[in-house]
Order: structure tokens, then sequence, then C-alpha cells
């Protein structure tokens, strides 16, 4: 297996850190989104969306969408589980993955896109996403993030992961978006006196797969 | 099981279709969002993002979410499958489903509710979408959305399908995307012209689970 990836960027850290929890080990091939190579020919022949990740199987086929490879990756490596066992873990799993990914992970990124001039003309990732900045959602998205960790600190003040009583990869979506949104600055303060927050941040941080996996300083 | 569901809403109808197609009935408690029932007590104690749809099993278990209630019967009424059989399958059919979901049917939905006083104060759904309305939005919106399906006609004239040759929950996303975009006029003109989109969507439009649910008009 073969992974496009590109270390500064949170959505392949996501699926990095979900194959470090599965202990799958694969080749990796940086695009440098700060050159936009993820929309050069070249990158568009593997995969047209113009994003990463994109896991290449061995027998060359290719993977888009972080959450749908690590589908992949659950159902060929299924321990540990981190997508639910049961039809209703499964679906409280995802429901909560779709949560922190709508209401925390989007906004950082679109908070970020739509103030930085780099993003002039790309305010959304890829090929579908060639469309001018509108610099009034930054405001918006920074009060959304603010509120979505208000609400999962007393979430995790109930219980000990986002999902439950275990971590998933709902914890992954979540962590990653705090971590990007603290690195962008789109949520520079306010956590610290979030006590459940810091304490499973704190937690999830520690684990091994986020340790091999860390957040990139931007330039 | 219990459906919490709204006939005019679109998310509501996506889980509606699955069941059809799966051949499973229960019963639906319309919450009307014309009201704004979803974020009275009385819901927000079934479901406290309030949002719908909502699905309660017999055991009082409450699903959200609409992608993840359909995992949980996809889960228990594997037949016909509409979201992957193998590993590989599984995860081409959540890439495009994800994919129809973020370029299409969100920006369809963004579109209208930026553009409608009625959603001053509330320009996302559910609790934690209690924020202003960005009118400068419904532009970009609106040429992704054209975007979008010039694209998806492109690929209707390579596969019989959106995810490739068979019927899947993609199509369910991407067609209940182009309904709702013509019903609130996002997306009032250029189909026309598009000829693998328009035999597709005549296609789908014709099964029985969406002509038994078919998209109500707008008051």
């Amino acid at each position: 297996m073969k992974l496009y990836d590109f270390e500064m960027a949170p959505n392949p850290r996501r699926v990095r850190i979900f194959m470090a929890e599965k202990g799958i080990d694969c080749d990796r091939v940086q695009v440098d989104l700060r050159a936009r190579e993820q929309l050069e020919d070249d990158y568009l022949k593997i995969n047209p969306l113009g994003t990463v990740p994109c896991l290449e199987l061995d027998d060359g086929t290719r993977l888009v969408e972080s959450v749908a490879i690590c589908r992949y990756l659950e159902e060929t490596h299924p321990e540990p589980n981190l997508m639910g066992a049961t039809p209703v873990e499964k679906a409280e799993i995802e429901a909560w993955q779709r949560h922190c990914e709508f209401n925390g992970f989007a906004p950082v990124g679109e908070a970020y896109r739509n103030s930085q001039p780099f993003f002039d003309g790309h305010a959304l990732a890829g090929t579908f996403g060639q469309f001018e900045r509108i610099p009034e959602l930054v405001e918006r998205c920074q009060a959304r993030v603010a509120f979505f960790f208000d609400r999962l600190d007393e979430r995790l003040g109930e219980t000990g992961y986002v999902a439950g009583d275990r971590f998933t990869i709902a914890d992954i979506t979540a962590a990653c978006a705090l971590d990007f949104a603290m690195a962008t600055k789109v949520y520079a303060e306010g956590s610290a006196d979030l006590a459940n927050l810091n304490r499973w941040h704190g937690a999830v941080s520690a684990r091994p797969s986020f340790r091999a996996n860390p957040v990139k300083p931007r330039d």
C-alpha cells in the first residue's frame, strides 16, 4: 500500500493516526499542498478530486476520502476496533464522527481557508473547491468552533471518550480538529478553562499514534 | 422502530428512501421544522442535536445522523446491499456518498438557508447551527452546485450509477440533492442540457422507493 500524504494537512494526519492505532505501516508520498502539487496533472491522474489523502492498494486500486479510507482499513484490519462492533455501536460511532467532522473539523478548515490570501480562488479543497474566499465566514466559523468545544467539554465530563467509554475514530477527528484549530489560531484561546476537554486531549495526545504523528508547525 | 421525520426536509427523505429500498416500514412522527419544533424541549430530550431524522429502536436507543442511521439499517437488513459488500466496495461507495454530500447536498442547503430570512439566527441546522446568515455565501454555493452537477453528468456518461454499475446510497444522496436544489430554486435551470444526469435522474426517480417518498412542495 502507498499513502499520498502531506504532513502539514489535517486530513492525511487523521488517516496516519488511524493506521498507527492498527499497527499498519505503508509507503508514503508527500504531495506538497503549499506548491499546489495536488492540482497538477500528475496528481490529478491519481486522484481527480485533487485532495489528500489517497490510499493506493497493491493492485493499483485508489481510495479517496479520509473516512472511506479508514473504513477500508477497519474492514481489512479489524483489531483494534475503531468504528464499532455491533450495528448500534457502528451507528453511534459514525454519528459522533460525523458530528465532530461537520461541527468541529469543517468549520476550523473553513475559518482558516477563508482568512488566508493563499487560498484566493481556492476557498475549498481540491478541484471542487476553486471558488473565491468569503472573509465574512471567518467570524461565524470561529464562533461555531468555540461552541463545539464548549459542548464537547460537557460531553467529556460524562464519558471518557467522544463516542463513549473507549477510543474510536471520533476521538481522532475531534483531537485533529482541536490541534488544527490551535495551530491555525482559529481557536487560539478559550480551551484553558475546559477541564474535561484538556484532560481528554492530554490523554489522546499521549497515545503512541498521536506522538508518532505530531502536528507540523506552519511556516 | 420509530422515525422522527419531517416530510419536507431532505435529510429524513434520504433515510425514508433507504428504508423503502430495503422494504423496512416503521412508525413515523412528524417534527414540524417550520414551527421549529426540533428546538423545543420535548424534542431536545429525544435528540439534543435538534435535528431530524432520529431513529428510535424498540429498546429505546436513539440513533441520529442520516448516514449513521442508514449504516445501522444496512447492518441489520443487509439486502439489498446499498453500502458495499467487500472492503474496497464499501470504501468506494462511502467515498462517493461523501463526495455527493459535501460537494452537492451540503452547498444546496447552505445556499437555501443563507438566502431565506426564515433562517435568521439559524443559518445551520439544529442546536449547533444557531448563527447568523451570510448572504454572500449564496452565490458561491450556487456556483458549487452547478459545478457539481456538471461533473456528475460527465461521471454518469461513464457509469450507470453514481458509485458504479448499481444503485447505492450515493445515488440517494445525489438525487435528493438534485430534487432539493430544484425545489428551492438553488439550481432552477441548467440541468436541461445534461443528458446523462437527466437519464439517471429519470431512472432513479421512477424507483418505487422514490415514488413513495416524493419531494413535498414548499409553501
